[in-house]
């Protein structure tokens, strides 16, 4: 065997010959198995000296990528585990469709907390320090004695009972959302709900219609599922429904909290919104994720409470009222879906962790949901109203609120120019965490903003962290 | 309004006009916020006392089917649960979709623990009995302490680096899986593996092969993500690689232990199997659901060990080894796909829940998994042993074993001819729980026999039960 390698004159041989090697490796050109040249003729035919190969293998062997078997010479490792070599994925007849799932990686990216600022207006993150430790573990040692009297098997597809009825009863009170518990599905947070409700509506070439700007974890799914999204603008009432077009089978709307911008759903924007539905023949998906958090006004009830006539899918979740990292969530599905999305779900997943669900159940049913939801309402209202008095006076000159009554994040529009991609860079460099409202608009022309999100930022940083906030745009203006 | 009722006769009246009522509003006949005639002017219409009609309003108010409104009369309840009330799916514009997901429903069912036999050859439950609560309870508590050191924010989509690197170590120790922890996926059980695998390999229409007879639910998986399966036949040595038609973007394969039949997958199909693969540029998922469970034999390594081009994606779960309804599984994915296969759970649920995933990397570090595997294959060698020789001995007229060296069930197959539906049904009257190979297969020619699973079965039950389907046997012949 002739090894292709070449020097390239008398510096660093060493360490030339061991990238070209490892390369040759790593890229499938040297297969595993392949003999390597004996160290003196390797040596001849590169004019370098016997040691630089010698030690050269020595490393490799160190390393894995080759291995010496006494008496016979030396090989390339068969047994590289295979993550260690470079493989391209354009072999594979699948190429196009694995590249299109490469190309979401960015889109779809959760910021990192080990990236986050000192002062950071992320959105999603809980007030963790908040969270009931000692209720939780009540909870769970009582979910490890259910799990202990539990006979080895499979659990429901739909949800365990217990967690089922402890949901029905708390969505009804809290947000007045007219179900039984029979009409629960138990998801791993709310994306779960959402990719079981598209798979049993939608196939390849469908429409489903979301707002937009909307929240672009939904329309990645779908798209991924083949849907063709199309992007419905918004107005001050919500989505435009007067654009949803003829032909679509799938409808997702956050009618109490738009995502991101934070209005509300009218209350005839709603009526309407379920009269096209229906004539569509279409599911309405109201994604209600943090309207547990309320502030003013009466009580807005879910869109779901108004359906009589069975378009609309409840999504919900205990992200934001307890923990993300736990993936609980759920839906609450009309009678011509329910089957169906059931049987999505056990052919998905089987059915979500018993774990967690007994635990939450008892928590739920112990009265601790209630008690840490109003406990958080207490800290996020401190923080809101932080906000907006900054916001309403010395930040007033920058940004116009967009009025939102739920929820731990807002939206603000830039009501000069601002360079938002420069704001939220310089940001970075004060320890101040900022995000652009910019990745949510999709067909829709962007407008330029921020979401503002008070879950992580304790509420004495606020403050600090607007004062930042306001230098830099003194500095950019 | 003239409500349409018709008495018939003059017996049971009020039964009778409960019964219409209740149906013309469960059917939407009778629209939510409708008003009822007055009780006087429909006894007159019907002719029955008035009497009859306010009672009967009375108990529709009591279960919320009407309700009264002082001064203005009675109703159609407008926030009947949904639920309650019959709806077709056949309005909706997806009615063939919903359709499609229901006639998976019988399929797919998982037959009930509620249901279970006194004496039960069922498949995929754990030896329970066995479970080590306490070393589980402990590792949950430390899971607990993670979490309460948690920032209350998303976890990584990929699973937590303790876990992936406890099942790395795991793997490459029992199953020689050639692996480092970045090459591990947690997914929700080995299902889970499957789905997230398929969507980032195949679009609607794409071939994917699976061995016939073979694993259900992953056919059904396939079939509703929009591919073509083809069922491929087997022979002694597995899955006839000839067979495997062109154009093939995924091949499902059970090597270890065949599912159903439980033959070992020869070392030559092996071979041909790989390079089939490399041939098509296919991925082959190797779903070795069982396999840590070895009776016999030198113990084969896994196919993904043979494979130096990446073509194998390995599949493993803990629902065999540890328990199905914590819901934990995990694929190892060589590189043209392990980024693609990541984004693809992120998109679907996120991450695995961080409670069940930080208990098992716990207490597969602290060796409670090996001990606990090696506890269960004593008891499961007991029982396979105990069935073999029954099956060698009195019961050898009817069955052929088919030869297996690992896992937890083995098939049977008939020498003479047996009606196995009514032998099941037999069965159920004398509390033996029988299981049919047939509904394994698909395009290939079914094969009458059974699956006996022996996780469910206490081993001084096994005599017994045998007992009872020899003299069922009996009675048949």
């Amino acid at each position: 065997m002739e090894l292709h390698v070449v020097i390239n004159g008398r510096k660093d041989l060493a360490s030339q010959l061991y990238q070209q090697l490892r390369d040759a490796i790593e890229s499938g050109r040297l297969a595993p198995g392949t003999q390597l040249p004996p160290s003196r003729l390797l040596a001849e035919q590169l004019g370098i000296s016997r040691k630089t190969i010698s030690d050269t293998y020595a490393v490799l062997t160190y390393e894995n990528f080759l291995v010496g078997k006494i008496g016979s010479g030396t090989f390339v490792n068969a047994r590289i585990p295979i993550s260690r070599r470079k493989q391209s994925h354009t072999d594979f007849a699948s190429a196009e469709l694995i590249d299109y799932w490469h190309n979401l990686k960015s889109p779809l990216r959760h910021p990192t907390l080990e990236g986050m600022a000192r002062y950071d207006f992320i959105g999603g993150a809980t007030v963790k320090n908040q969270f009931p430790d000692e209720e939780w573990r009540r909870c769970t040692q009582h979910a490890l004695r259910q799990i202990s009297n539990s006979r080895g098997y499979y659990s429901q597809p739909e949800g365990l009972p217990a967690l089922r009825e402890a949901i029905a009863r708390h969505i009804s009170f809290a947000r007045g959302v007219v179900c039984v518990d029979d009409d629960v599905v138990v998801c791993n947070g709310a994306q779960q709900a959402l990719d079981v409700i598209a798979r049993v509506l939608i196939r390849q070439g469908d429409t489903v219609a979301m707002e937009d700007p909307g929240y672009s974890p939904a329309r990645l799914l779908f798209s991924a599922q083949g849907a063709n999204v199309v992007g419905v603008p918004l107005d001050d009432e919500g989505i435009r429904v007067d654009l949803i077009p003829d032909g679509t089978r799938l409808i997702y709307v956050t009618p109490s909290h738009q995502f991101p911008m934070g209005m509300p759903m009218s209350n005839a924007r709603r009526v309407a919104l379920l009269n096209r539905a229906q004539q569509l023949g279409a599911i309405i998906i109201e994604d209600d994720y943090d309207s547990e958090f309320r502030y003013e006004g009466r009580p807005t009830d879910s869109l779901q409470s108004m359906d009589d006539r069975g378009n609309v899918a409840y999504v919900g979740t205990f992200s934001k009222t307890l923990l993300p990292e736990l993936r609980l969530g759920y839906a609450v599905l009309p009678p011509a879906i329910l089957e169906a999305v059931i049987i999505a779900k056990q052919l998905t997943d089987c059915h979500t962790s018993t774990l967690p669900q007994w635990a939450l159940a008892k928590f739920i049913a112990d009265g601790y949901l209630q008690k840490h939801i109003r406990r958080c309402l207490g800290i996020y209202a401190g923080r809101r109203e932080r906000i907006l008095a900054r916001l309403n006076s010395d930040l007033a000159p920058w940004f116009d609120v967009v009025p939102s009554t739920a929820g731990f994040h807002m939206a603000v529009l830039c009501k000069v120019p601002v360079n938002i991609a420069l704001l939220i860079e310089l940001g970075k460099k004060v320890e101040l965490g900022l995000y652009s409202l910019a990745p949510f608009f999709h067909d829709a022309e962007s407008k330029p903003g921020l979401l503002l999100g008070f879950g992580a930022i304790e509420t004495l940083d606020i403050d600090p962290a607007l004062d930042r906030l306001k230098s830099l745009l003194n500095q950019l203006s």
